[in-house]
């Protein structure tokens, strides 16, 4: 069952014009009380948004898809639902580990979102000064990734990886070569 | 579902002694493949040990539970049976966003591990000079994480914040203090 959801959670860039609304973002929201985290420390922090102007302010302070460099993002028509905003609490904890924290976070998030329905996309990129302003986010608190929300409206195919890895584009389908498992695996001692 | 997974995986450090085969841990590297990559880079690579010997020579390398102080880690009796540890390739990458790649890794083999009825605990002091001679692991392969697997053999509890995140131990029962939801949501935007 994991073995779907996992494989199902794809990084979703285009989105069906659908309301998510906050009891679904609840439902997300409410495990990363449970997952594990550095020395038990937990420095994360989280905005959510489902409400559709603070989501086109969100998405003017993001850049999308670094490797696609003719495409500036989703049309308004397939813009995210929703965002959930990871911030750094810097007053707990002061380290690289809440950066693996936040790895785990993410996959939590969006293996639930997957779950549900849902598909999301991370993002790195972002006009940090920018997105603080607009959600009022202290100055003690690192803003680190946001994560876009929506119902996915696109077909990704997964291949193997030939000469690169960079994701493209190509009669509407969003291939992502994906190294293979012989070559992650660096040695099985049994 | 994924809830109870989620709620399930807690950080194990007491095991059964049974043995785990490697075609168990192939069902779990088997996802490593599928799961998101900053920029699809897929820096990361695994060794997994499920050999008795090996297991006690990596077990030497490793420190447990930083907050119980009398606690050396676990007793001959109740030690891993499987190690996976992960390796940063930095031929590929270079960055710190290995570290959330890295987390996203970990929640993915330990929510397998639960769905598996096994459980574990991601270890980050670990002897790496001395741990990469054991393994033969190549100088441009950077050791991150530990995580030990078995069947777990105790009880943990969450329980809320009061003064201090520390784990600690009464009576034979883990306590693990957990934030509350409500600080960890800095904001919901309806």
């Amino acid at each position: 069952m994991l073995d779907e959801i996992i494989k199902k959670n794809r990084s979703y860039r285009r989105f069906a014009p659908v309301n998510i609304d906050c009891s679904t973002m609840g439902k997300i929201l409410a495990l990363l009380r449970y997952i594990p985290s550095a020395r038990n420390a937990q420095p994360l922090k989280y905005i959510a948004s489902c409400n559709k102007e603070t989501n086109e302010k969100i998405f003017s302070t993001l850049k999308w898809a670094g490797y696609l460099t003719d495409w500036d993002g989703p049309s308004p028509t397939q813009r995210p639902s929703a965002y959930i905003v990871i911030l750094h609490d810097k007053n707990i904890s002061n380290d690289n580990y809440v950066l693996t924290d936040a790895g785990i976070a993410l996959q939590t998030i969006l293996l639930k979102s997957a779950e549900l329905g849902l598909g999301g996309c991370t993002i790195a990129a972002i006009d940090k000064q920018k997105l603080a302003s607009i959600l009022n986010i202290r100055g003690d608190l690192e803003i680190l990734y946001v994560v876009a929300l929506g119902k996915p409206a696109e077909t990704i195919e997964i291949v193997d990886v030939k000469n690169d890895i960079k994701y493209y584009r190509k009669n509407d389908i969003h291939y992502v070569p994906k190294r293979s498992l012989s070559e992650l695996i660096y040695a099985i001692i049994e």
